[in-house]
């Protein structure tokens, strides 16, 4: 049997675990609320081991059949070191020196990453980016993220804080408070005008093809542009990958956001960028922690 | 005798021609003016040739003292090809195969690039940037343009494209639009009253402390700084070279634009940025000329 990785995609309102094949499958999966455990980290930390053991034993794993330990974390990581230095909306959670705390708890090897990281390394490698040198991973969801490939190498930054679209000013605001979840759920509330508490509502409604959520849709997309606009004339990329939750109305959103890229990006970038959805889903974080563990990727060094 | 590299920037305005030294070092420069010679790119090209003629024999050089000649271009440049694909602000240069012509007619080697990716070599390699494995360069001048350097390596992105920091949509135009020359003394104009055709005069009025012209200074820092802070939370460059004609204002605009970086970049990004004046001036794209010829530096691979 070929070892697995056991996978950890912490967020702020669940944590997912899985065990992930050599080639990147997810073989089977997990998860649980974090809510329960926002009082203390050590208690979150208990309860992801529990969930990793039960999990292992379901699937009659020895510790001879697992590679090791792959996090991916919602905050601010030191890869390196192994250190969260923060995590925003998790509480508690200030410079916790996680790979040592859970290496010495389950004598495996442990690796962690912010988890935007880990869905561009998965997307990348086996995902919608596969084959590609060059790329910009974007995730839409409560927050807005990014991970960066140049020259078939990642790119983390200096200080591990490269990516990080959501933070580009827009409007007086920045485009993460223009395109995040929360925001999306006020501006459909507006032009809907009902409650809208999720954007999946939006999502069901444009699939059922009412007209004001495609329409709605349709300016998401206005939004979505500029800043994509900017960052595609920077950067020169072959690729843009857009995940993260909010990906699922990709059929709604991208085709005017193609033609806005089209017609408002400069020549050379324009015609040479393609825009994607994400291809992993909710596995992506999953399937990061494995690429990360395996060290199976070149980085630009920091 | 060491080999000299002749470099060659080529302006809108002007063409300047200069013999660098194997240490970086311009020995001597030249220029003429670009309007006599718009109407055909031949005879642009020969006069540039009869300069690099008179140049070389005044400091007594022979064909054997001189490695080749470096072109900056300030358009769109295929260097691998040697081709110019495009100079938007110079008539009748479309795909013209420069390097092939000018090895033809003077029997030297020859390279070509975009302007701003020389002086961004330039900076990197012998000004502002020494010693830094990661950095954004940005020349504001009439265009906007910008260069990229990351972990060692200069990024040209796959199309020869990237660093276009000056098309990053702003408030309904672009980067550019609101901080290259153009609409400098526009604004300028318009903010104190009086006819100003060219942003020097602005410079000059700051520089005798003209508390209007000082205010100008600060309000342009305010609109470099959404971009800057967008590029600074994306890339996390531990510096940002500040190049161009408008450079010279650095003094004027710098306080105020660091003052909001440090206030409202990321925590890290912010932290970590440092915000510089370019160091080589108008002589960085011949420096340049003469570091690509020699191919002195790492490059991302396309």
């Amino acid at each position: 049997m070929k070892k697995v990785v056991i996978g950890v995609d912490v967020g702020g309102t669940n944590v997912k675990l899985g065990l992930v094949s050599a080639t990147g499958r997810v073989l089977a999966r997990t998860h649980f609320s974090t809510k329960n455990f926002t009082h203390s980290k050590t208690t979150l930390i208990n309860a992801i081991i529990d969930n990793i053991n039960e999990l292992t034993k379901e699937y009659g794993l020895k510790k001879k059949n697992i590679s090791g330990i792959g996090f991916g974390l919602p905050g601010l990581i030191d890869p390196k070191k192994g250190v969260v230095k923060v995590l925003p909306n998790v509480p508690g959670w200030h410079n916790v020196a996680l790979k040592k705390i859970v290496q010495q708890k389950t004598k495996l090897p442990v690796v962690i990453d912010n988890d935007v990281n880990l869905i561009t390394l998965a997307e990348w490698k086996y995902g919608a980016g596969r084959g590609y040198k060059n790329l910009v991973c974007i995730t839409l969801g409560t927050g807005v993220g990014g991970g960066l490939v140049f020259d078939n190498h990642f790119y983390r930054g200096p200080g591990y804080v490269a990516g990080e679209i959501g933070h580009f000013p827009y409007q007086d605001k920045t485009f993460e408070r223009y395109v995040g979840n929360k925001t999306l759920t006020q501006l459909a509330s507006k032009r809907l005008r009902r409650k809208i508490t999720e954007v999946s509502e939006v999502h069901l409604m444009a699939k059922k093809g009412h007209k004001g959520a495609l329409k709605f849709w349709k300016s998401v997309a206005e939004h979505l542009a500029p800043t994509l606009i900017g960052t595609i004339n920077l950067l020169n990329p072959p690729l843009v990958i857009i995940g993260g939750g909010v990906s699922n109305n990709f059929p709604f959103f991208a085709p005017k956001l193609k033609s806005l890229i089209k017609q408002k990006a400069m020549p050379v970038q324009g015609r040479m960028v393609k825009i994607v959805r994400a291809k992993l889903g909710n596995d992506a974080g999953l399937i990061g922690a494995q690429i990360l563990l395996k060290g199976k990727y070149n980085a630009l060094s920091q």
